[in-house]
Parts: structure tokens; C-alpha cells; sequence
């Protein structure tokens, strides 16, 4: 019998609070949300506990949000609604933490047990005594869900965050009124396990064979990182094998930032045929790519532009190897990636000339007037400072962010895939809030326009309240000018109305004190703010409005737009406009 | 062979230009929604119709509320989304309608057929290739669903818009961009026909001889109108009923305003022990209910507590009649009432006494603050004018709204049984521009709580930016005061942040000319205000910012959070609050 020390302590507890003691353990130190008579209880616990904070947000879809960039930061995001009216408006959310693979645990507060099983028509029903519908509409947008009862619920908590973390998606708890507060016998001394299993030995065995033999023969080989790459947590075996092998890496839209790309062996932004020519050259002469982590979406590559044979492609997964056209099911890279390393020779130095270097861009206008590429290149060069965090809202912005070069260690943030606007301004939130749980003080930087920022707008006042800091670039075109490139680029509904952005802080509850609120509308005028106003941690928010023109657009926008613009509009629309555009930019015609 | 001049005039026409053909038969001139680049074809068509005007809001669940408001008063809401983003973003407002039984027509423009068919990564999808996942999670909200081809348009579209008005529950219609503009071969000519069937002969003929039977035989009957009587179109039937019979009708909350108050049969709100006493004992007291249109849920029923035995009742509905506990199934209400009606004699007057005189409710506080049970009393007697439509969110408003007395006319919006915080202003919006299309000018007055306003303020852009004068009650009483009832009463999630309020007009981009602001902190103030400055018909938009304590709720809301908490919380904690509660407004203690 082991000595009485060395037994793991527990004890009861509310399983709430059980709840809240495993996610603690994951790092979890904010927990987003708004209130609602069916979750308050599990509030109390969060309230009342030390080391967790409630971050109450203006509502659920902006607070789902929120948690899913604090995600992007801090590896797991909570999310805490009330029974259907908050489930439901946050359900866009959370769809997008799915498609995007963001580990986001949504907490639903639900009536009592009691009231269920009677099928009571309380508020927020359907009105048909059906308990179970908000729940079967979640099983579509998460990888585990669980109603917790008194019995199972240290078991099924244990299950869902394990499949959270590991899956790196979102999941669904349950957790009736009366069963929140209830005890029950619990261990928290035992951390939960997340390591997943070994690959089959022979299926491994075979693929790495295969890899490294194809690896020895080839002359010039790439590696392409995507977004997969840091949802299954394989970026230290990507380094270690690049840095090992010398081979120059290139990453995805959605890669970008997983290695930091002051990197020696970086070779830049490949996006299909959008990508910089020298870019896509480097990615598309090689005779071997590694891609890790693929996600072939649409915005990711360029509108489905990637000239890159699947004959001449490895491709590692989080379950499978695929060598050229042969799939070896089940085979992890996580495990794999290593001992791919490890039968490799240490190769003396950078296999890539010429160093990547960003390319200043092209000017579309001569004169004062503020351009989309003129912006970006100032981004890159004179905003953006190492380890920022740069979140960027699906719009001119994050096509502008794609394909400029990042000072080391910068996170990137922003839904590539999903493409839900206003995201930014609650992912900014949330990125804010876990930028506090890091030692040295890292600077938030949201990018965002006028149109994604009217649909979230509310959520200001909560960054305010918490007194965080971020430096927002508003970008002020009137309207949805990503949408013009797509389709009715002089439609009235691509206008929208307008607010006065310049007192936005002031409304929003921010003080002369906690807020500055500048509004640039001439290259000289951004010029200055660059050298000279910009702090490298800020002591206020600042909130730049940034004023261009709503018929402009950064390169890769127009090009992806040109690609994936649905078929009939690209033989007969595009072209048109895309004429225009040119014409309307270098004319200078304002709205 | 008929003569050519009578054939019904037919022709091709793009598919989305015969949707929005047979909306417009329909009363529907004003559709609401979002552009993306998936549905901005069948905006096109919306922007080029004559007769149908397109409102962009600030984001779909908005839009959502918005619609839903139309429909209340327009009889149908239009709301269109983007495909995935758009669409899950409205979730919340289309289960708001489905449990409300509103019908909103919720068209999604979605990607080409052929995309769908390559089941490719697009922006906007779960990543995962599968094109009917949002499709399978709106079928548990809507009553209807389909996706139109170019073959089956014409029947699908007239298909679902029966489905949507005659059982008034929103449907779902899914175009790919593709399909909006083909044409298709359609006639407009020939109105939908919304009859609903004839009731089995047999089963109606028993039911009614049941109900006429124990209408004679019975010395006390009184009517109970609830919403379902309105969203089943049983208005007319049932005032003929109670005007020949001379029965006095009560309403429950959700079926307010549905016949005029001043109608001299009017006997009072019914709202099971939260009722006023007098009329508590007219509906208690009497032998025989007839309940027309029944919604039984919590806060519509005082929180259950109907003292009203089911052995004394007979209930209409649209698809029974249940006579005590005898249900005669499949027998709708519409058909039914009129042959009930048609079997009694006129009678010679009121069967009421006394008839319903509006109590003036207790002040709590003898002093110059403004409390609830205060302020209710005076909208009662001095703000509501004649055919206003009245928009109350739920919090204190509607349940300070549910039990005043309304002017005739007036109309009532809320969602009292599903109860999203927010709706209001979405829904204010909707009324709005739905109350454009009466002859006569109709006022819509918004009454909402600074917590609720923060879910959606931004929609009141749009109310600006459409030149829209709703007299809008902002009660500025710093927080979640109904949560508070219920739960946590002092807790800091119940708190809000504290925005500029007074600002708000002038933020969301509205010039002196069209706005007007105004504060209150007192009785006089209000007062004042009350008697000189609310004009008939505003020719600006009013913003009254209405200053009231945190503690401080509506009689309704404190008896019904008291009857309806959880049964933990009303042993435990609901005693201990409601002390301090009564402690604190009398003590006049401020946030």
C-alpha cells in the first residue's frame, strides 16, 4: 500500500468548480460570455474562484468570438452561454472555431434537470417541450458533446476537454441548473492526458521509408506550412527538421507566423498564382514538397491556383502520409515528423537562394492619397514590432496581411477559411485578454474595416472595460470593398452607413485618460504617426482611422477575387470591373 | 379554347425575380439582410424590382429581429443571408420566430451548384466539403425547406411560401448563385391560395354541439384570447363571437393587443396569481373559459400559475378543440368558431361587471426618483397614443408593458416565450418600416434596458439611415435588473459597462435635424416631457433616456421571477434577495 503522501489529493467539490479546476489546468485564466437565469450558477463558480475571471461580453456571438482568439493564443478558449438565446446567437461562432480547428469549449447553462424531463415550456423553448434540439443542431459544429448529470460528470469532463484539445475543435457541455452546484468525488492532482497513440509500427515504417527515400533523390526540395501545422501542435518537429535539413519553408495564408519569419531559411507567402513571382517560382520549381499541415481552402491558394503536382507533394497530416498518390492511413505526424528527422543527415547550411525579401510594392497613385499597397508595405516595415500579435478581419485587411513579411515571433490571427466578418473586433478581445497571461508584454494590432466593424461594434466597450490596450488600424472606405471585388462594385447595398468612427472610444465608454483616437488621410500624415506616435506598448487604446478609397484594394484581394469569383461572373462581370476599379482608382474618384 | 384576353398572363422571368413577385403579393415591400458574396445576385434583383426595397443591417441576427418585427405587424418578414456566416449568424432570431410562430421567409443564397457538387473548400464552409449541414441544422427551426434548381423553382417557392403562412413559422429557401438568375416559366397572375382545409365534418359537428352545449348551461363564461388566436388568424372570428354572445374577454400578455382594450368586453391581462386582484377573481370565478389560441409558457402564465382548472375549459386552437379533457383532434379553430357563433343568441349587452378600470399601481418610493411601477403607469395614461405599435424587450419593459392598459388600436411586440435579450431593436427597426405601409401614419414606441440595448445597438443605424422616427424608451438602469431577479442580485456580471448613452443618435451617425435626445431623472422631468414635448407623430427620432434604479422591477417581473426561479434558487435564495431588495429601493441606494 503506497505511503498516505504520495496519494493524489481529492476530495468533493461542485462540479462546476471541477469543471473550472481542469481548464485552469489548461492554462484557461478568462472565461467569456453574457449571462442568462439558466447559467448563472455556473458564473457564481467563476466569480468566486480564484484565478479565473468572467468576461462578460455585449453577447454571445461577440464573446464566441472572443474565445476563439484567445484560443489562437493560449491554446483553449471557454465560451459560457444561457439555454438556447445564447447557444444559438453564438452558433456562428463556434461553426467558425470548427472549420477553422480552433479547441473552444462552449458551456451551456440549461434549465433543472426537473424542468426537462417535465418538457416545461419555459422561455427560451421552442415552445414544443423539446430539451434536446439546441443540442442536436451542436452536434453538427462540435467533435464531442455531453450533458452532464450528478454521475457522470467528472468522467464525461474529463472525455470532452481531452477531445477538445487533442481534436483541436470545439465542444459542447451541458450542464443543467441544478446539477452545476451538485458535489461529487474528484481528482484534480492527476493532469488529463493529451498524448495521442503511436501510429501502427508497420504503416509508420513504411511511409518514412518512403519519405526519406524520395527526400535522398531529390535535388531541390521545399517545405509549405499551413495552418494545421500549430492546430496539432507539430511547429517545434517542423523547426527541428528544417533547421536540421536546411530546407528553405514557405508557408500558407493560414500558416503564416507558426515559424517566425525572420527565420534564415523562410522563403515567403506562397498563394497560387497570387502569390510574389519570385514566391511562387521558389514553390513551384521545386522537384520535392513537404507540405505539412494543408488546407486547401479558396483564400488559402489564391482561389484554388496552387500549380504544385501532386506527383512531386508529400503530404503530412495529423492522420495520414500521403506520398505522391499513396495514402498511408492512421500515420500522425506528430509522431512520425521526428523520426523522419532523425534518419536524416545534418545538412551544413540555408538551401535557398535568394534569401526571401519582401518586395516594396508597387504605388497605384502618385500623389497623398493613403493606397492599400502603400499601407501594407508600412505595416510591415513601420508598424508591426516582433512578438505583436496581429489579428486581421476578413476584408481588405487580412488580404493586405497575407503577403506582407512579419518581424519575428509575430502571431497572426484571422479566418481565412471561415471568412465570418466582424470576427476581428471579438477575436481582439480575446487575443488581448490572453496577450495579459505572457510574462514579457505583447502588443495586440487589429486591422479592420468599416463595414466588418459595424456587424461586432459593441464589443469596444468591453476591451475598454477590462482596460486592455490594443492598437486598432480602422480602415474607413465606406463599405464592403471586398465584396465590390466580388460582385456590384457600385451597388447601393455594398455602401453602408455612416457612424462617427473618430468617436468611437468616447461612446464606447473610453475615457481621454485609457483612449486616443487619431484619423490619418494622407501618406505624410501616416508617415508621422509611424515614426513618431506609435508606442511599442501602448499605455491607451488607440484607435487610427486609416481613410482610403472604396474602390481600392490590395493585390492579392483583386487576384484571389479574379479566381474564385463564382464562373458566370468571371467571364462576364469581373472583367468589366476590374476596369473600372483601375479606372476609378487612378482617377481618384472619391465616394 | 378560352378567350386569349382571360388566359392568365405568364411569361419567363429569372427565378429570384419570382420569389420576390410572389412576396410582394404578400404585403412584403422591405427585405432585410447582409450582402456576401453568395447572395448579392438576389440582392441584385431586390435593388432593380420596383416595389421592394433592400435594407442592409449591421449583421444578420439583427436583420433577423428585424424581419421578425416586420412580420408582426406586415404579417411576413423577408430576410436574406450569405450562405454558412449569414445564415447561422440569424439562427437565434429564426428560432426567436419559429417558437414565436412569426412567419419570416429566410432565403440563403449559397454556392454555385457546381461548386457544391465538387463538394469544394470554399470560404464559409465547415472545411469538410459538406454542403447540407447548415441546411440539416435550420430544418430543426423552420417548418419548411428547400433547395431550388432550375426545375423545380416555380412549385418549391410556391410550396414553402403556403408552408410559412399558414402555419406562420418561418421556412427556409436555399438558392445557389447559379440558379438565382435563371428563368424559368412562371405565372404570377394567380394569387397563392392560403385556405386552410375544411374540418372533418363529423369531428367538428361534435365538438361544436360539446362547446354550444356547456356555453348554455354555464351562468359565468369568459374568453382568455392568447397569442395563437392572431397568429392564426382568428381575430375577426373571435370578436364577432364575444360581440354577440356579450362574454367578457381577457388576454394573457403574449395576446395583448390583439382586440383593442377600450372595447367595452375587455375585462383586464391575465396573468395566473401575477394578475391584478380584481381581475385574477373575474377569470378565477368564472364556470366556463373559453381559451382561444393558448401559450402556456412561464412568464406568459405568471410563471404557471393558472388557477384555472382544465375541468372548466374549453380550448380553441388551429388543430383542436378540447372540450375539459375531451380533445377533438384535427379540428382548427378558423373554421370552427364561426358555426359556434353562428348556434348562440345574440345576447343584450356586457355580461361583464365591472368592467376593466387600470388600477394606479403603488409608487414604491415617495420621493422625485422614477421607479418602475411609476413610470409603467404613466406610459399607460399619458405616452401611448391611439394605433401606436409598441416594442418591448424583454427585461423590465415588457414585463412593465404586459399588464398597463393600452389605448385602442395599439399593437404589442415581444417576445415573451422565447425571450432573447435584444430582440428590441431589431424588431423596432422591422415595425418601423412595416408601420410605412399603413395609409395612416402609425408611431412605434421602443421601450428597452441599457443591458439588452448592448446586444444590438448598432441596428440603430439603420434606423437612422432610413429615416425611421421611433420614439425609443432607453431605461438607463445600469444592468441586467431582470437577471438580477432571478439570480445574483449584487453579483458584477449583471453589471454593464457604462457607454455614453446620451450619444447614442449622434454616434450611429444621426445630425440634430433628425435626432433628438432627451434625459430624465425625475418625476417632474418626465412629467414635463410627458405632457409638452412627445409629439403625435414624431418628426425626429425621440432617444429618452429614462434614469431608474438597479434594484428596482415592475410588480410582474417580481412576482413572476419569484414563481418561476429555479427550485434551489426559490428555497434558498429568493427570500434572503427580495428582502434586500425591498431594503434597498426603499433605502434609494444607487449604483
Amino acid at each position: 500500500m503506497p505511503h498516505p503522501d504520495t496519494q493524489p489529493q481529492s476530495s468533493n467539490m461542485g462540479i462546476a468548480t471541477y469543471l473550472f479546476g481542469r481548464l485552469k489546468q489548461l492554462g484557461v485564466k478568462h472565461v467569456f460570455g453574457q449571462p442568462g437565469d439558466f447559467n448563472m450558477g455556473i458564473i457564481d463558480v467563476i466569480e468566486d474562484e480564484e484565478g479565473i475571471e468572467w468576461i462578460g461580453c455585449c453577447n454571445e456571438m461577440n464573446a464566441g468570438y472572443a474565445a476563439d482568439g484567445y484560443a489562437r493564443v493560449n491554446k483553449m478558449g471557454v465560451l459560457v452561454t444561457t439555454f438556447g438565446v445564447g447557444e444559438l446567437s453564438a452558433m456562428n461562432a463556434i461553426a467558425g472555431s470548427f472549420s477553422e480547428m480552433i479547441p473552444v469549449v462552449h458551456i451551456v447553462g440549461t434549465p433543472s434537470t426537473e424542468f426537462q424531463s417535465q418538457g416545461a415550456m419555459l422561455h427560451h423553448t421552442l415552445g414544443n417541450g423539446d430539451y434536446k434540439t439546441y443540442y442536436k443542431m451542436y452536434e453538427n459544429i462540435t467533435v464531442a458533446q455531453t450533458v452532464l448529470t450528478h454521475h457522470n460528470a467528472k468522467d464525461e469532463i474529463d472525455r470532452v476537454l481531452k477531445e477538445c484539445y487533442i481534436r483541436s475543435r470545439p465542444v459542447y457541455i451541458s450542464i443543467p441548473a441544478d446539477i452545476c452546484v451538485k458535489e461529487t468525488f474528484a481528482d484534480l492532482t492527476q493532469p488529463l492526458d493529451f498524448t495521442i497513440p503511436e501510429n501502427v509500427h508497420e504503416v509508420e515504417y513504411a511511409a518514412i521509408n518512403k519519405v526519406v527515400h524520395h527526400i535522398h533523390r531529390s535535388a531541390n526540395v521545399i517545405v509549405l506550412i499551413d495552418a494545421c501545422a500549430s492546430r496539432h501542435n507539430v511547429v517545434k518537429e517542423i523547426l527541428d527538421f528544417i533547421e536540421k535539413t536546411g530546407f528553405p519553408f514557405f508557408t500558407s495564408p493560414m500558416g503564416k507566423g507558426i515559424i517566425s519569419e525572420d527565420h534564415p531559411l523562410f522563403g515567403g507567402i506562397y498563394i497560387g498564382s497570387v502569390s510574389e513571382p519570385h514566391v511562387k517560382n521558389e514553390v513551384e520549381k521545386a522537384d520535392l514538397i513537404i507540405s505539412v499541415g494543408a488546407i486547401r481552402s479558396d483564400f488559402n491558394t489564391g482561389g484554388f491556383t496552387y500549380h504544385v503536382s501532386p506527383a512531386k507533394t508529400i503530404e503530412l497530416s495529423n492522420n495520414y502520409i500521403k506520398v505522391f498518390f499513396a495514402t498511408y492511413g492512421g500515420v500522425s505526424m506528430k509522431h512520425a515528423l521526428p523520426k523522419i528527422t532523425a534518419c536524416l543527415e545534418s545538412m551544413p547550411g540555408p538551401q535557398i537562394s535568394p534569401p526571401y525579401q519582401h518586395k516594396i510594392l508597387e504605388d497605384d497613385v502618385k500623389d497623398e492619397r493613403i493606397t492599400q499597397n502603400w499601407f501594407w508595405h508600412e505595416v510591415s516595415s513601420k508598424i508591426l514590432r516582433k512578438n505583436d500579435i496581429v489579428v486581421g478581419e476578413m476584408g481588405t485587411s487580412i488580404f493586405g496581411l497575407m503577403d506582407i513579411k512579419f518581424p519575428s515571433g509575430v502571431a497572426f490571427i484571422g479566418q481565412i477559411l471561415y471568412g465570418s466578418i466582424g470576427y476581428s473586433v471579438g477575436a481582439c478581445l480575446g487575443a488581448s485578454l490572453a496577450a495579459t497571461n505572457f510574462k514579457e508584454k505583447r502588443r495586440v494590432c487589429l486591422f479592420v474595416g468599416d463595414g466588418s466593424f459595424q456587424v461586432t461594434a459593441q464589443e469596444m466597450s468591453t476591451i475598454i472595460r477590462h482596460d486592455l490596450k490594443p492598437v486598432i488600424f480602422f480602415i474607413n472606405n465606406n463599405g464592403f470593398t471586398i465584396e465590390r471585388m466580388l460582385h456590384g462594385m457600385d451597388r447601393k447595398y455594398n455602401d453602408i452607413s455612416q457612424w462617427k468612427f473618430d468617436k468611437t472610444l468616447e461612446y464606447f465608454g473610453g475615457s481621454d485618460k485609457v483612449c486616443r483616437t487619431i484619423k490619418l488621410s494622407t501618406k505624410s500624415e501616416f508617415e508621422s504617426f509611424a515614426s513618431s506616435q506609435l508606442p511599442e506598448i501602448p499605455s491607451q487604446i488607440l484607435f487610427v482611422e486609416v481613410m482610403m478609397d472604396k474602390y481600392d484594394a490590395p493585390r492579392a484581394l483583386v487576384g484571389t477575387a479574379c479566381n474564385t469569383a463564382e464562373k458566370h461572373m468571371k467571364e462576364k462581370v469581373l472583367p468589366k470591373l476590374h476596369e473600372e476599379l483601375h479606372r476609378k482608382t487612378v482617377a481618384g474618384e472619391k465616394y
